[in-house]
């Protein structure tokens, strides 16, 4: 997506460790107009899906699940983050390890807001080593739920999150797949331009 | 709001210690139709009000504030939560107390996110004790930004927090205001239910 590559040149910080900083219009202060244009990106993207849920993981990818949301016309349910296992019953948990806060915890979801009716488009913000994205999916397999696919604001393609899942057979489309970056700046793959 | 109150009537739970379990269409799962009224509803009440940027926290006011900017088209900043008080430079900070959680924590915004420039009308989905509505003011007066008002989703009247901070100035719209709750059922106040 040309606009949201433009605009992660124009006001993205590449800091050490291969740390993209987008919090000036992603995950820290969203940016309406884009987000309302990269939800209609999966709408175009998964509409003939049957998707009657969104899926997503607090906090970040809240904002760009509910712009999706409105375009398909279903409800969002959002994932929350537990950092213990001493959890309450009656949700679904899958174990994510956090590469940038160096963590791990539980990602939960309330058993009855997910189940064998549901098909279900997963959205979050980043895509890297897939652990958050694996989390997401493991949750809809207790569930029973059938996961259509993905839809990925950013990913790294020089972190193996999204070859591993793809290769496993889940679908994922990434507004801005990045192939490398440093301190000269980001290298977007050719079809995250048009 | 007649919309909200007759929803918390039909799908709210009352558990005991006077909480309001609204997490199949506020707080866990977001009902799409739902949000974008409310948003209308606060875009309403403060429509003539020159707010150039809504401020919410991380993670369940994230929804209704993107719902709620979309009428403004003006961008939102949510405030992080951070356990400690080891936070990085360039922040504004504020302490936090949540009843719900029974623990405190620092509502965070990165400075360049906040200035004196900007006109901010506060969103959040709960107005109880008040802790975090508080927090919110003060990262703008830190940030030297004007607060135009709040927007709530649910006001619990017979908690302090809104008593309070409208005896000190703030200006605060609720959707829908609770006056008193038990098993039997909730009270609203007369004006929530037009």
């Amino acid at each position: 997506m040309k606009l949201l590559c433009d605009r992660i040149r124009k006001d993205g910080q590449i800091l050490p460790g291969n740390v993209l900083k987008v919090d000036g219009f992603v995950n820290h202060q969203i940016d309406v107009r884009l987000f309302s244009e990269m939800g209609r990106a999966f709408y175009q993207a998964y509409r003939d899906c049957g998707v009657n849920k969104i899926l997503t993981i607090e906090s970040s990818g809240i904002g760009i699940a509910c712009f999706t949301a409105q375009f398909f016309d279903v409800p969002v349910v959002f994932a929350k983050k537990s950092r213990t296992s001493n959890i309450p019953d009656a949700v679904y948990a899958a174990p994510v390890h956090s590469y940038t806060h160096g963590n791990d915890y539980q990602a939960t979801v309330a058993t009855r807001l997910l189940g064998a009716k549901d098909r279900v488009l997963i959205i979050d913000d980043f895509l890297a080593n897939g652990s958050a994205l694996r989390g997401l999916c493991e949750l809809c397999r207790q569930a029973g739920a059938r996961v259509v696919g993905a839809g990925i604001v950013i990913e790294k393609a020089f972190q193996p999150g999204g070859r591993e899942l793809r290769a496993e057979g889940l679908r994922i489309e990434s507004l801005a797949v990045i192939e490398s970056m440093d301190e000269r700046g980001v290298t977007f793959a050719e079809e995250s331009l048009r």
